[in-house]
């Protein structure tokens, strides 16, 4: 207790927080409100990604273990929901920068390029940590990779690419540690090690196939109705098939390496089972869980669109500072780049509660005390 | 003042508005909470909409006279801005409807099919008001006209459709109405119909051409800095000459008519001139008018990619229920729906202040009591 | 299968919905497009007031059962969550309400007089229906009780006097429900009617007390650090001595009437017990519950806070169109109306993990499967 | 041309930046998340603080001219609205701060004691520089003014201090520059200095009170209709007349020393005959000046009402770090702090359009070019 009293300006460090937004001058006073706005909106975004950053690092640790304790899922979600909530605040931000004119910001703007907001560490790093994988990423609009973006000019280390290079080696991403722990779900009462759990997995897709046809089947029944003419109902039938065959093609995990498939299989099967038996006790925070990451990737699809629509709005569709193709690079990055692709994928194909195959060892998902 | 007092369920038709929420049932206490709040969101979107709709024909009118006094503009700006505004309460309802799970929506979807969001006639109202022509709307994904998925199902009118039928009618759309304004503008103090319009117009062209062709040379030149190989930079200075010859083209109106081009041609120098010279006191409202449409069409745009994120969310990727592509239909509409193209093409070729032609006639633009 | 194909406009019923807006006009012409806003920013607010008394029921129902099932309180959570988001979105569109000015509001208002927000029987049923108790109302600024303001004018009953009394009757309110179940929830292992229970929870609160002391002493000794003069010290001291024997009178329930103390007692400390240790297992729903809660009264406080801000922003201080105090009354009714007034209490004698008392029996609130 | 190409992290110093959250530890490694998170806020906070302050410098500086030029207005509009929109996303971040639970944050919260918010000197320079009496502020709760507050432990300068005591020094007010602004203001065509202005203005506010006699005469007329009994309709003839008289002696103002009451009149003259008369054309942007004052103090009322409401959902109604009565201390700034008084007591008097008194000399308020 002798310490001494702790003071906001020292545990806030507010002097040394107000003394950064000199951008490439000597001092502030040679900054007009716009520039130092625009500076001050880039960097309570870090402010936040350095939120998420911590929060994807704590949730990714606890699905990492090689057995995630159930009361800990509520811990995960809480962090989930926390980076969703934080996501949507820097959504928000756009609002500030959009109170820029477009010429009001040409002002300033030479001084800043070639630096572009594709030079932010952090978010590329959130993306890494999540699961994006490399292969995945659009090209920027020159021959740069994203990695010889975040060096100095002359193709040196800076303090970004660093960053970057050291979050590629921070394994495993949280895409991995979550099919990790989807993977040993108990689907029908049966775990992954357990004798005949291969056939049940199976039983419950081939179950889960027939209901899916059936729930198809009548929605077709009814978009027929209004069909006009022989051949819109000829190409709806068609569209419906399709449907039918990519639902079972994608739970058979026909797209993924043959060594791959068992597993792959499995974490698809117990996406679709946490999602039809929801009410069971012991799915209720993997149920979260799942909601979560939906609600988390929706955010940063929400952002990347969001952001677009503001370089739109303040420059148009010019080439960016960093010579990209500015807000068609924005738009596409928001449309094609998805971490949990199955997550999302099983929404397409899940049934309404009547149609579904009985559960099978309902009490092993029960609570002892309830029987 | 003799008339009866005045009551809030009166006024409000409290009791008439909370029996609507029966669907396709006899009573309301057949339909769960979840199927009473998917028709209550609907019926609130169309309770904005409706407020939109009023607000567009009010704006529309007063752009469509002959003579638009400036006064009138404050009033137009303040309506602009009241859709904005109403158009983002309307995007913020996804969250609600994002409160439904895939599981518990689908327990009453086949009720409403192929009843669908298509079948809105107030939102192809505010299209077709605004100025969307027919000709650029995405097809559905099946047979049907946008105007066929608003008829009954035996192909004869429907209240929808003869909303439709009426508001294609009501002419002219905002679009146009701001475009036969925007012509009127005076550019360096010179307006249509007078003696030299035409050369001074053009004139002006011009050196904005070239104050243009100036700010992307320096732009070049700091994108150069950062090319790693030659073969990038010739990209890059391809990109940059080709942004010069594109906004020639534009503001010459190449891609107009011959019959249309100088008309075209006036309208995109005026909105240049506006944005250009924005602290002109003549300059101010039109100013807040060219702000105010960027703002509404932005807001349309983040409605539309909402949107398709929450249907994404709640029901993923599977036909929708008035047999449309679902997800992959509204984000392409939200990306290549645009009604004041113009207005958004103008941001792409904006120069900072420094780099502007002189403004000739600045008296003109002056308030008389303050020369 | 053989019904008629269901139609957007039936089923949500929109042309029934876009007839209400006339006010007391015979023709909607004849109002200007602020009335027709007025009228349906109200119309909405019903809407979404509806959705919620909907869900209180629901929710309501739930604890009101002799025993609550465990995975029932997942969904009461989500129950609780959707209320909660209804509340902040009526919130939000005050912000619709203020593009009124308040010249072009009185245009309209004397049209309105005597009718008042007042009047709405929704609002009120979710009051009642939430446990709000009439003696706890401020009065409305005339004679009138709450209820004589929603009878017609010659004092019969009205559609909104019918609401408002069946609900009274409606029983239990949320509160007292959710009471009845926290009362019976286990302390130190320990359950109403097992032998013992009294002395077990006795205990727990005699220990919770000391460590509250605890923590308060190392607050003072902190504050004490700032204090510039004997006299500011002592006064310190005596706000934290008094926050110490508030939590015991508290937790002995020595403000309940003798025969509700150990009633209440057990409630207050089964709250304390919740909050303290989050992270036993069967105590994770029952917390989301109680922070649920807590978020939900938020809302309803924030909401009235930001009706007061929007009517002193459109009409400023003077006497409401129902004869009631306006502003004052509005901003008195979001700093007194309280429900949950001991979920609120709990938080301000609420400790750090590091001196809270040892669980007794962690067992009982474990997961079986996991040892 | 030959500057080092700017990199994003020197431009936003990002390595600085991040560099900032390690609170009163030596290493970052040694806080949680949820300190971490709390400090974050701060700082955002306080950047968001830092843009506020120069806006209203800026707008200041321009109220502050002898002439204010018409043409200005518009970019003091602009600059109104930002630190209108900069408020409200920072009242939006106290959802972030909400994840913490209750024991969460007291498991740090004795690690920044005595420190506490009140300690931020940002937010006094905006009370400050608006123009808030020192005779105004409420007392934190102990013997400390709120400078005694920014000192050091020992009593001595800090930084926060210096900031405050140089902001005190940085003259005039913003309240005090619009009015000097407003009083400048032209009534009836009239301008203070001219023959007669003080008896055209006194002719001007005779009018009005008798107009707004007349509009009160209405709205009483109304509210007797419901009045139940004679008491009741005499308790609410008395607030009436009470409304009547308290415009008179506001628009008089009477509450003014006498010396000062002239120009106290005039000024309050100007805001009723701005508000009045809005459409005409030289008073189109003092009246955007006038709404975006009030949009602006009307948030901060907000933010301080939603700080309240974050305190007493993480910590209850306990006694603040700083030693102040937390929420209860919070909620009556809310209350009680008010700037721009006149702009608010004016809403409460306005009346509608048709009972207006006619305006003279309206061609001085009009456009030359349309006559």
């Amino acid at each position: 207790m002798a310490r001494k009293p702790t003071t906001y300006w020292d545990y806030i460090k507010v002097e040394e927080l107000l003394a950064l937004q000199t951008g490439i001058a000597e001092r502030e006073s040679e900054l007009g409100n716009d520039e130092v706005l625009f500076i001050v909106v880039h960097q309570i975004d870090e402010l936040w990604f350095k939120l998420i950053l911590r929060e994807l690092v704590s949730v990714r640790d606890l699905f990492a273990q090689a057995h995630v304790p159930e009361q800990a899922l509520a811990s995960a979600v809480r962090g989930i929901r926390r980076m969703d909530l934080l996501l949507r605040k820097v959504a928000e931000h756009f609002a500030v920068m959009e109170t820029l004119t477009t010429r009001d910001y040409l002002a300033f703007r030479d001084k800043l390029s070639p630096a572009s907001g594709f030079q932010s560490a952090q978010m590329r790093e959130i993306e890494i940590l999540l699961g994006l994988p490399d292969a995945e990423r659009i090209p920027l609009g020159h021959e740069h990779t994203y990695m010889q973006a975040l060096r100095t000019a002359d193709g040196s280390e800076s303090p970004a690419s660093r960053r970057v290079t050291a979050r590629l080696k921070d394994k495993p991403t949280l895409h991995d540690a979550v099919h990790a722990w989807l993977f040993r779900t108990p689907i029908q009462g049966s775990t992954p090690g357990q004798p005949g759990d291969a056939e049940r997995v199976r039983a419950f897709v081939d179950a889960y196939c027939r209901s899916q046809e059936v729930a198809v089947q009548g929605a077709m029944e009814l978009a027929r109705i209004e069909a006009l003419t022989p051949e819109d109902a000829k190409r709806l039938e068609g569209r419906f098939a399709s449907e039918v065959a990519a639902a079972r093609a994608f739970l058979l995990a026909e797209d993924a390496p043959e060594a791959e498939r068992a597993r792959v299989a499995r974490i698809r099967a117990a996406l679709v089972f946490i999602e039809s038996y929801r009410e069971l006790p012991l799915l209720a925070w993997p149920r979260e869980v799942v909601d979560g990451l939906v609600a988390l990737e929706q955010a940063f699809v929400v952002f990347r669109q969001r952001h677009a629509r503001m370089v739109e709005r303040v420059i148009g569709r010019r080439t960016g500072t960093g010579g990209s193709a500015g807000v068609e690079y924005l738009d596409q990055t928001a449309l094609r780049y998805r971490v949990f692709r199955d997550v999302w994928a099983v929404r397409t194909l899940l049934v309404r509660q009547a149609v579904l195959p009985p559960v099978e060892n309902a009490a092993f998902y029960g609570f002892v005390g309830e029987p």
